[in-house]
């Protein structure tokens, strides 16, 4: 077979022509001599009728195929009668009549249908093999398509993408869940947030961001927990205050939504999710005044909470789709002493910060604010909070030869994934997900 | 000052306008009761002209200003007389002259003159202060514009981004230069590549990239080794053999000099570099050729050698050089026991692989590959080199279930861009560099 290969979502529009196409079969049907089988590749999935007496030589291969047997396809792309057209499919209005069958590898029997329902632990266990039905390549497209969005606009926005450190000689924020090691005579910690690295680079580019992946030792199994996961940040520098961080976000948000959209209509219609859409303007509301709604509203008494708690989130996030019909709510202002010390307390109240949280259908995936950038006020802060300016003498020296007014934000990619796709539990959103009790195999093995 | 700010790249086409400007004082000249300051800021630098009488009130900040003082000067964009034209400066044709000052951030005394030339310690130590210098900003926008270049070219080659995990169970194969961390109530280990993760995605998505850090215990104090690094990977299948994936690498690689000359021409001349340019067909030897050739033009006998020292990778690029007129080589088929368990053995030659390194200007860049698909026998080369199958079940599984014939690459992001650059030492091309005696601070301190 000689003719270059075409992929399964270009055959709608090859009708009559005669191909190549190379894939797993991602099933098979048989009906008396005849038998159909689903060819899977990159684009997606298409019909291929094997018919004995059409493929010659190849015929005798037919009897070997199973799922996930890799082959090679030269056929006819025919074009469905009105009653064989399958609706559900992209390619259903066509089918190949396969000329010639040529096995590329061989797979084993596998140990359940493919895309079959499975527990969390099964699924992990299997998870190479599980990661290839339709519905789980789906999550890691939107995935790869939310990291595009948000690169694509801070690139158009001027912002130079930076690769921060992983290694710290210290536990960034002070703080537990660090993940410590031996580091050659000496000992050194995982990053849990590239936040002091992305600050010291507004004092050289003024604005960057970051995607890469940052660590928490979390002591929880639950469905919301990982040991590290991938975290979008970004940060700038001569703003007039917080609000021009929130409109920032907002738009990168737009951007990513416009995004899946235009991408990935297909893969939140495989997890029967709608593709999120950020208003003109997401409402905003200061923590006392959602606490306000939640009393008068909810019956749901945290006035004074240094916090919201899960459930006022969820009520949030109904207010705001009632009142505004937006998916998306600012929250602002949270207590200074629950923010970490480089927050910029609100000149006004200096007991509250210039800082927000964005909930999006009921729970937070943002977390952002304005930074103390003078360096005074930040050594001071940093004594305040009960830790040692000599400990921070490396982030201090950004500040201390010229910082201007900056802030930035910082998400989790897996968390924003799982929640656009209403998936329950972030580990389904996470291409190989860490915890407690396992790293691919369950740790309890050894 | 209620103008909008513009940048100091935007001032030449903007002659006689009245223009608000934000920025680094990045130098102060004075000359009588005139003072001049360079006025840095994201895009670049434009002289500012502060000259009493027309400053207002603002006129008495001018003692205080010194450099990394951050300002807001409200001023007009004069063209400079034909004298007074400095070429070397992008905005060197006109110069503003303020009319209002403002200062927005103070800076202490500076240590030494920014861009001022120190031994490589003193100049890590004041690593946040330094990155500031244009030579030096100019480094870290070229390595993200060599990663944007990557990603967009994979991106339009039907390729997905992935996202890696850097916490694994073992060692990924086998080998020292491991770091080891308590994991809860186990050991985990820090990734050294992201190769089995890569290799498994090629079963989900046929084509799939990544850039991550990972990490290598180097015990080797040199120009050339780093803790961490950033790894541009990227792994396809159904290839027809290991010649696709050189094609692939050499099309990425003209996409990223290509996106150089667009985007950097400014940074490379700040370092006196020429951008690379690659061939129509970067030539190709195999390692036993290029033996020969060392042994007949340059006297130098390592035929048969498994590997080829530094000082061959300097001679074999100065033959490509001067035979090609090309700054990159490819050297293919190296010895089956000098490459991992997984790489493809050459059907015609089983001691030999498939596999290859790109040579640029004198060294190694990028190394590459077939891998081998078939199940069987990956887990017979596993037994082979000494290792156990069980401890790569994990991995093993996506051989088991169906492998097209695949490959691909790794190059690390530092390298790339400090012999793109033509730097001395690894470390300055490396944004927060972690070696054998520091992670931002020197460890021997502690």
């Amino acid at each position: 077979m000689s003719k270059n290969r075409i992929l399964a979502a270009e055959t709608a529009e090859k009708a009559e022509e005669e191909v190549v196409l190379q894939g797993w079969i991602n099933a098979r049907r048989d009906m008396g001599k005849i038998s159909f089988i689903d060819l899977r590749d990159r684009s997606g999935i298409v019909q291929v009728v094997l018919v004995p007496a059409e493929l010659g030589n190849s015929a005798d291969l037919v009897k070997d195929l199973r799922p996930e047997f890799i082959v090679e396809i030269r056929g006819i792309i025919q074009k469905r009668g009105a009653k064989q057209i399958n609706s559900e499919m992209l390619t259903g209005e066509v089918e190949i009549l396969a000329k010639e069958l040529k096995i590329i590898s061989q797979a084993e029997i596998l140990p359940f249908e493919l895309g079959s329902k499975q527990n969390l632990d099964v699924y992990l266990d299997y998870l190479p093999l599980n990661m290839r039905a339709e519905k789980n390549r789906a999550i890691f497209k939107v995935a790869a398509e939310i990291v595009e969005g948000y690169r694509g606009y801070l690139y158009s926005q001027d912002f130079t993408e930076i690769q921060a450190p992983k290694l710290t000689a210290a536990a960034t924020e002070g703080g537990a869940n660090v993940f410590k090691l031996d580091y050659f005579e000496h000992k050194a910690f995982l990053g849990q947030s590239p936040q002091f690295y992305k600050q010291i680079m507004v004092g050289v580019y003024e604005r960057v961001f970051t995607v890469g992946t940052v660590f928490r030792a979390e002591k929880h199994a639950t469905s919301r927990h990982l040991s590290e996961y991938v975290s979008l940040d970004f940060e700038f520098g001569f703003i007039k205050d917080y609000q021009d961080i929130m409109q920032m976000l907002q738009e990168t948000m737009r951007a990513i939504c416009l995004r899946l959209e235009e991408k990935c209509e297909n893969d939140f219609k495989l997890h029967a999710a709608e593709i999120p859409v950020v208003p003109k303007e997401i409402p905003v509301l200061k923590i006392s005044e959602a606490q306000e709604i939640l009393y008068k509203e909810y019956n749901k008494d945290c006035l004074g909470e240094p916090d919201l708690e899960p459930e006022h989130e969820k009520l949030l996030c109904e207010w705001s789709k009632k009142n505004h019909n937006s998916d998306f709510l600012f929250v602002t202002h949270y207590p200074t002493k629950k923010r970490p010390m480089y927050t910029m307390p609100d000149p006004e109240n200096p007991k509250e910060t210039l800082s927000f949280d964005l909930l999006f259908r009921g729970v937070e995936v943002t977390t952002g604010g304005q930074r103390i950038h003078d360096y005074e006020m930040l050594k001071n802060n940093i004594i305040k909070w009960g830790l040692k300016p000599e400990d921070f003498s490396y982030y201090l020296q950004a500040f201390k030869y010229g910082m201007p007014p900056e802030g930035g934000i910082g998400m989790g990619l897996e968390r924003l994934t799982y929640r656009f796709l209403g998936i329950d539990n972030i580990k389904q959103a996470t291409l190989f997900p860490r915890d407690l009790t396992r790293i691919d195999e369950r740790l309890n093995k050894n």
